[in-house]
This record gives structure tokens, C-alpha cells and sequence, in this order.
């Protein structure tokens, strides 16, 4: 095993262990992914491992066309939306995805989240996208490579960057988030599984709850991340 | 007491300490089997002892009629369910039944569970069939015994076999699931309770919500179990 | 510090310091007693003290009137309603009271909570009882002690005797059980709050959910309680 | 670093690491102020620092204008909010800030939380008031700053002081809580969830549950409060 790709292991790795113990996955049903764009190449967890047995070393290299590269294990099964996403995407270095509870039940509702408050606005400005089921043609081909195209889409279709939104929903199925790094996408589905269940409590209690107003939205969106933002050290 | 159990008294009672651990019982409001078709019996737990008094010794073992061959406790009052579908049903080595919360609040609905997403469809293409309530008769008869005959016509009146679902739910009642394995039906009743939270939030957020179409169904379940699978290791 | 109550003082801790481990409690907001009919007394928690600072010495023994025999601190402020139902109630020894969520959340509704399947026919025949909330006069006379009366009333209106029912929700405040023994008052308790919850997401799951059918109450019920009952050992 | 600071410092400490404890706070959604009315300054916690990392000596002490007075860190983005409602409001020693789900889904309707119950009785008399967003010139002004005053204005308009009700939610945001030390605030800001979780289930199960009755309301909150409370040692 080739010791160049220690730390995208080593990241992928910290990142899947997180998972349960942010309560965002039963049993494997997540996956977390380390890259490395100089080396043209990601770190995954290997497909149906239980999270107790998994150690860094197990963590599978894949290149951007989704070969496996290094590591003795088949890497997990939704490999391949993984690497449509680092190849069109330059500037993320990590990517999650888990059945979390909340989130998923609004992936299976195939509606965008409204953005109803400031903790949906401290980290974006836009609805939460759900990415609409693929048509029948897409399925039935690639269909986890088809997944990565249909994510592009989505965002394309609202005008919005993957540095807009870290985060989105895959119409019935469930939640795919990035970042900079593999810790930052880490966190962006611990906010989004926070972020779909209080919208849920709030459309219960109020059924036509207003979406969050414009100055509030930017506002809190530049506290944390505008030029003049003073949020953190 | 026969040494020659002791395999299937640990796998039951692993089974058995599982539940708790995965917060699927209160008190003792659940139990697991687990079977040896060759010698034709099965472990159980015995009735109300508290799981953490459980021991493997403490497992009784029954055969498929329910009459008790070996051990010292009385066994669970659900014990002639199980004995009717192992008789019946010769590949499953695991029967685990519980009250977990949304799956018990399901079959007290009387409603099959849709299929909305591919959580779900990852272990089944079918709605997680919910069996009616017996009529009065059966009730008044051998309960626990027509209890097992109720389960197996819900699958028979929707064409599904028992290898189809290895998850039902009994109408206010609760959920019984089953596997190769005492572990895979221990897994089945952990993944049945995420599936019926994950159904409830959906209808709460969009009552209309669409059940997952046909190619999305056939296609997660085939990456898990079709003879082109190509999940797990 | 008379040794004669010592083992009311200890069942009454040991009960107390259960709540939080079930869950039942946020801070101090419950309270568990035990009774000893013979010496006509009970032991209860003292007021406002943090479970975490507890031990047995610190129960307050009271007489059935209410007044303190044994004890520094001052006795829970439910204590009189512990004093009228064990007055009352010749075969109870253990009372719980509890904010726990779901149970609360009903209390508030001023609803019965209907039995919708078999956890709840397990552990009585029928819908546990909501008692209306006391006119005026009696929360402006002795408030405590008229929710005794309140929830013997609530049970007299039904037809229903304390030993039919172990548990009540006192409608806009919260649940109380009891049972032969602390520890049972406690177990009811748990229960409780899991009917609770189960019976809010059967409705919200179906409106007109209908209740469970009498053959099943009264089979269920027997399986646990009749005189032929064969759960547990 | 002055030492004269050194109980704030802990007392805000001491009460930021109680929020991840008490389930209020996911990341380092959330802050613990303590303040000295003689000395005229605050405590509070940094910006964006994790929890795991924090001790007492991070805590940054700032003056009721705003202006940090000793320490090396930035500190919490909400700090002027903090502030103002020290400056106005001189017998509090504790404020907390929360994203805790049930009171900031709540927060997304723009309602106040009906008083249903006596676990909301036992802390206050009034509906937990919900402040209206701010106008958007507020917005782009000073934010935090007009934070402050719109909780003010919120308890002004209902006739409230902040010795009332010493919790509010703030419209589309999140809710504030406040006490004669910090360790009462963040004991209310987990009183305040746990009422905001009960009132939501109290209307899903009943949309139209009766607020409670009024000579209720005073009862409980007069058994804990008023000149002959009766609660606690």
C-alpha cells in the first residue's frame, strides 16, 4: 500500500468515524470521501464495512474517472458521484453522504427546504435544493455517475455555485454535502440534518411560516461569510 | 442442560442484547430467536426476565410445534409465533420481534409503509406490509400460534414471500422481521424503525408525497441483492 | 434520624434516582415515594434538590395527612396528593409524578389518550384517563390536596378502580402512576410515556386510527394479568 | 490577564460547557455570558471556538458598551446583544443564547408559545413572547446591537418586565434566556426547550388545546414564586 496517500486516507477515515457519532448514520448507511486534486485522486470508505472494524488503512484510493487506484477493498458503492463531483468541482477536498433521518424525509419529499431562519441562513442564502428523481434512461445507465450530473443540474438550474451551497438533497434518496475539507462536509451534514428538522417543527406549527426576509437572510450570511465577516477568530 | 444448543443460545442471546443497544426496547418489550433447522429447535428468550439479569444459559429452547426441550425458564409469550414461521419457512435462522416506537405507532395504523425512497428500497421493493387484526375467533383460539398464520397470509395475499420482505407489521401490534441470521434479523428490526420514521416525517411534511417510481426501486435493490450486485465487500 | 423508615427512604431514592436514567425528567421535576401502610407512612423526595445531590437519608417521611414525621427537608410540593391516594388506596406503596414529554404533552391536551394496540392492552383495558382541570375554588383551596380527589374522581367517573388502571394524566399538568411497589410505579411511568408517544404519531400518521378491537384488550391484557396469565416467569 | 475577572471567567465557562450536556447546542451554536454589575463588564465565550477546546481563561470579559476589556479573543458574534440587555437590565447576572431545535423552530413561526401546561406555569405567567423581525434598516444598521432592543421592545409591548418571563424567542432567529446567575439562564434555556417540545405535540395532537385557565396559571406559578412559595428547600 502506497504511503502517498496517507492523509486522504487518514482525513476520509476521521470523517466516517464522525458520522455515528454525530448520530448522522445507522449501521454503514454513509460515506465519507478525502481528496487530494494534485494527486488527481480521493480516499473513500470501502463499501459495507461496519464502522468498528474500519481503520485508515482500509480507505480506498479512486482516481477522478472512478478506477481504483490503491487498497484491496471495493470502495463504496456510490464511488462514483464522488467522482464526478472532485472533477468538476476544483476547490472541494471532502464530500459526505448518510440516510440521516431528517434529511432524508425531505429528500423523499422531492421539496426544496425554505430557508426559515438563521440557522439555515448562517451558512446559506439559498433554499436547500432537492435534486429531482432521474428519469428512467439515467437509472437504468450509470446511474451513480448519472447522480453526480443530476446534482450539477440542480444547482445550475437555481443559479447556484457548489460555493453557494455545501449541501443538497437527491429526491428520494438522501443528502450529499462538501467542503474545503473533509471535516467542513463533515459538519455541513450534522448543520443540514439540524436545518431539515426545524424546518419540519416549524411547517407543523405553522403550516404557512414566511420564508426568512431578504435583509435577514444577507445579513446573517455575511456575518459568517462576507468580506466583513466577524464570526470565529 | 444439552451442550448441544449452546450455539444457538448465544446467537439468541447476542441478538437478544442487541436491542437495547440499538433502542429498539423498553424493559423486556422485545424478543430474538435464533434457529437450527437440522436439529429442529430454537433459542428464545424467556418471558420478562430483564435483559441485563440475560445470560446465554437462560435461553430456552423450543421446537417448531413450541413445546420446550431444553432449559429451565418459561419462554417468551410471543414463542409459538416463531415456532409457526420457522416451521414454514426453512431458510430464516432469525426472528426478532420488538415495540420500537415508530414501527409499533405504524402498526397501530393498520397501514402498509410506502415505499418513498431508497432507503427502504435498498431492503425491499415491496411496502412494508402491515397483516389486519385477526377476527375474534383466532384471537380467542391459539393467539400467539395464528398470530405466525397471520403474517404469513399478509405476504400471500400481496404475492411477496417471505425472502421478498423480511419485515412486517402486525396491526396494533408491533413489527416482527427475520433473516438468514438471528444478526441480519436483529438489522432488519433497526432498519424497519428508521424506514417508519423516515415514512412518518415525509407524510407529515407533504401528505401527498409520491412513492419512489419503479426503475429507482428496482435499482437500489438490485446494487444490494440483485445477481449484479455490487454492494458490500 | 429514626431507623424504623430506612427502607421506605431507600426504595424512594432508588426510585427517584431512575427517572433521569429512563429519561423521565428535566432537572428536578418529578417525584417518587414509598409507602409503608402498616407504619402509615411514606417516604418522598425532598423539594427542589438536584437528583444528582441526593441520597436515601435526604427523603422526607410523611404521615397520610400530610404532616412531616421524620426528615430536615422540606417534602416534595406534590407531597399532599402522594398523602389522599395512599390514603385511599390500601395496595399501592409506590407513587411517581413526572413532566415527561410525550405523557405531558397529552396532559395538556385535556384528552384521554385512546388504546390504539397491544403495548398499551399489555398494562390496562382501558384509554388512560385524562382528569379535567379543578374548578376555581378547589386550586384556589388546597391545591395538592384536591388533585388527589381529582384523580380519584377522574377514575370513579370512568367505572375504573386503581387496580384496573395504574396510571392517569391530570389534564394541563402531567402524569401520575402508582403501583404494589416503587419499582412498579416507576416501570408505569416508562410505560407511560411510551404509549404516549407511540398514540401522538399513530394520529398524526392517521387521524381516524381506530381503537384497538376488544378481543385484542381483553386478550392482551390476560396474557399479563388474568388469572391465567402466562408472561413472564 | 487581570485576575479581578476570574469569577465571571468561570461562571461563563462553567456555563457554556453545560449547553452540549443539557442536548441545547450542536457545534458552537450557542453562548453563556456572566456578568458583574459593580465591576460593570461581562464574560463570554469566544467566537466559533469548539466546545472541547474552550476553558475558563478563553472567556473574553468586555464592557456593557461592547468594548473588549481583557482577553485575546474575538469575542461571540452576539456579544452586543448581550450587552445592551446587561446595560438595561441590572439585576441579571446570566445570559444564554441557544439554536436549540424545538425553541428556534418556533422561533421560524413568528408565534408565541401559548402557556398550556404547568410546567410552563411553574416558570412563567406569560406566553413565551416571540419578538417580530426587525426592520430592514435595523438590519443593515448595527444588528446585535438593535437585537437587544427589539427583546426589549418585544416584553414592552405585552406589558412584561424582564423579572416576568426571563426567556423570549427572537423572530426567524433563536431564542435568549436570562437569570440572576448563568447557571438560571441556562436552566431556563432548558426549561424553555423543553416547553417549546411540548407545546408543539400539544397542538399536533389537538390544534385547538385550551391555553390554561388563568386561577391555574397563578396557582403554579405562585407555588414557586410568590411571597408564599412553597417549592424548594
Amino acid at each position: 500500500m502506497s504511503t502517498k496517500y496517507q492523509h486522504i486516507r487518514e482525513a476520509a477515515w476521521e470523517g466516517n468515524m464522525q458520522l455515528p457519532e454525530l448520530g448522522l448514520v445507522l449501521f454503514t448507511f454513509g460515506n465519507v470521501s478525502a481528496a487530494d486534486h494534485d494527486l488527481g485522486v480521493f480516499a473513500i470508505k470501502p463499501s459495507g464495512v461496519p464502522y468498528k472494524n474500519l481503520s485508515a488503512k482500509d480507505m480506498v484510493v479512486v482516481d477522478f474517472e472512478g478506477n481504483t487506484v490503491d487498497g484491496k477493498l471495493r470502495p463504496s458503492s456510490d464511488t462514483l458521484t464522488h467522482a464526478v463531483l472532485y472533477k468538476h468541482w476544483k476547490k472541494i477536498n471532502g464530500i459526505v453522504h448518510t440516510h440521516s433521518t431528517y434529511a432524508t424525509a425531505w429528500a423523499q419529499t422531492q421539496l426544496d427546504i425554505p430557508v426559515y431562519g438563521t440557522t439555515h441562513a448562517d451558512h446559506t442564502t439559498a433554499d436547500i435544493p432537492c435534486a429531482p428523481p432521474m428519469s428512467d434512461d439515467m437509472i437504468k445507465g450509470n446511474y451513480e455517475y448519472e447522480t453526480g450530473f443530476q446534482i450539477m443540474n440542480a444547482l445550475q438550474e437555481r443559479n447556484l455555485s457548489y460555493e453557494d451551497v455545501e449541501m443538497i438533497l437527491v429526491g428520494n434518496h438522501a443528502p450529499f454535502t462538501w467542503g474545503a475539507t473533509p471535516a467542513k462536509a463533515v459538519y455541513n451534514s450534522a448543520v443540514l440534518e439540524s436545518i431539515a428538522q426545524m424546518a419540519y417543527i416549524t411547517q407543523q406549527v405553522r403550516p404557512d411560516a414566511p420564508r426568512l426576509k431578504e435583509a435577514l437572510i444577507k445579513k446573517h450570511f455575511e456575518r459568517k461569510h462576507g468580506p466583513d465577516a466577524y464570526y470565529g477568530q
